[in-house]
């Protein structure tokens, strides 16, 4: 982190009460707070807890080319048209760049109407410590307690990336295209494990129909079929010519009560909590490490794994207990991020 | 990790004297037990420790379709010939998949000559805690210990790698393929810091001459003149035709001289060292938050802030003082990974 961002000053009160009340440039700003792991974070996140836990958190994966984009800009559009209002979080883990240039279009529409319910970003992951596994869920937050009845989380490819949407949404949506070999594709990719809501996009294409089909067989096959468990719908969708939107948005809609009916919603979000304490956890102990710098236990430790007389394990083991702040002032030294 | 891996015993004395005498079967069954983070390899670490550190560790990186495996290839030849042994370790950090199909013809090349000088083997992240960060410096060790002259350690790409080759090797070979922008992509992409050798491969190509041209401009450039700090050189070959292998050696042993003569070569591996502790760290961490399992204090702390009442950052610290090992007995249950 550059000294100048550790450095300025952030109103924090002010900043929450102001994205609070829906400020476009409150919102971007404790974005970009989060997106550069500014030290003020865990005091806006502390004041952001109470305020969060409103919206619909939505995840929208599929592979390349499926139509996300195409398909987040229907589902606003219908949003809108509802008065219903909508953020919409671009996660990209691929690359520190592709994530603005990718959005610049996006952001610029969202610019020309000036609509204060639609509210667009992106978030790349810029190497910090975490990564996006700390930042996505704090986005979230960001944009939970600033309001947004809907917070749409769109993320490319599924089962590789940093970032697991199915543990950051409360709905996910598993967008495919027409083809024969998409079905089996999608049960070996874990994608039929994730996705609540299923959408087969750009339908008019051939094998749309063998697409869905098989889709729902699976469906079938699985074990989601028992009683009081979630059945996942399958719709046909064009998003281009915005075919089969209202459908999918009443899909998402159904998921959301029935999360709510059997306590499901909570006990996700409170997973979603937990993946972010655990994140937190990680970058909080990687941040110590390097803390210590060069020179310190840890150098000596290293050093003695080199020559042969360490282990490597023992090391670890020590490292852990001494970065806990339990011993000594070394590490008392750098354990709060308010201090700087 | 199965049941089954985790079961079955492990004669660690036996299989390190077996690999130290050079054992193929040996080796390969040690690059297992990375490969799976068998419960066994702490044991295996700490007797391998004492034994390595005498193979001189070189990278091999560069942008897809610039000639990695052909210039591997060109070199282990070379090596041979002069009598020298090697160990190949192709790193891909992509997929839990293409790391063995891609290897595949090259194994089974291994596999026809029969040469024991030679031992080729792929590592894929599989998901375990801690990926290619923990594992790749544990495969680098155990190739080390076995006694090869040289461990080449080939990755995909560069800088969005989980696995950073410059962090793992004694000497890091770069190669770029000519054309006009690739000296200023390679200076973007940071490869300019990195690489100790470059390699202009595929040099018949036009414009070759312009990128050697370019590269020596920018080390000229760079802080890299100042005295007693290494000079990289840029080296044209041909990988295919085996044009310029004789050269890229020659640099590789004039960097490992220069390493050995100014005390860097001891810094590099503690650093080494180093960074291996740390994933080391952050792994037990990560697995001692797992063994906590559902119930446990974290998720009374994410319920907490799923409330509005907790604060996430507070959580995190009290995580890490309690996985520390310092409090309690839950902690301690888990503090051994001999221990299943």
């Amino acid at each position: 982190m550059p000294a100048a961002t550790r450095a300025r000053a952030v109103d924090v009160p002010a900043l929450v009460e102001q994205a609070r009340a829906g400020t476009p440039r409150a919102v971007a700003r404790l974005l970009s707070l989060v997106d550069h792991q500014h030290p003020a974070l865990p005091e806006v996140m502390a004041a952001l807890a109470p305020l969060a836990g409103r919206a619909h958190v939505v995840g929208l994966t599929g592979p390349p080319g499926v139509g996300k984009s195409t398909t987040t800009n229907a589902l606003v559009r219908e949003l809108r048209e509802r008065g219903r209002s909508v953020a919409v979080l671009a996660v990209d883990p691929s690359s520190p760049f592709s994530g603005g240039a990718l959005l610049g279009d996006r952001i610029r529409m969202q610019d020309a109407t000036g609509d204060p319910g639609v509210f667009i970003r992106s978030l790349a992951s810029r190497g910090h410590l975490g990564g996006l596994s700390v930042s996505t869920p704090q986005a979230i937050r960001v944009l939970d307690a600033a309001g947004f009845d809907m917070v749409l989380v769109e993320t490319v490819g599924v089962g590789q990336s940093e970032v697991e949407i199915a543990g950051l949404a409360d709905t996910t949506l598993v967008l495919l295209a027409p083809g024969a070999g998409d079905g089996i594709q999608a049960a070996k990719a874990g994608i039929l494990e994730i996705g609540d809501v299923f959408v087969v996009n750009k339908a008019d294409r051939d094998g749309a129909d063998a697409t869905v089909r098989d889709l729902r067989h699976m469906i079938q096959m699985g074990d989601r079929s028992a009683p009081g468990l979630w059945r996942p719908p399958v719709v046909r969708a064009s998003a281009m010519n915005g075919d089969g939107v209202v459908e999918v948005l009443a899909g998402i809609g159904d998921h959301l009560a029935w999360l709510a009916r059997g306590g499901e919603l909570h006990r996700r979000r409170v997973a979603r909590a937990r993946d972010e304490v655990e994140a937190l956890t990680v970058a909080r102990l990687r941040a110590r490490m390097g803390d210590l710098g060069d020179g310190g236990r840890l150098d000596e430790l290293a050093a003695a794994v080199v020559s042969g007389r360490g282990d490597p394990y023992a090391a670890a083991e020590e490292m852990l207990r001494r970065l806990s702040g339990a011993e000594g002032e070394e590490s008392s030294d750098v354990s709060s991020p308010r201090t700087s």
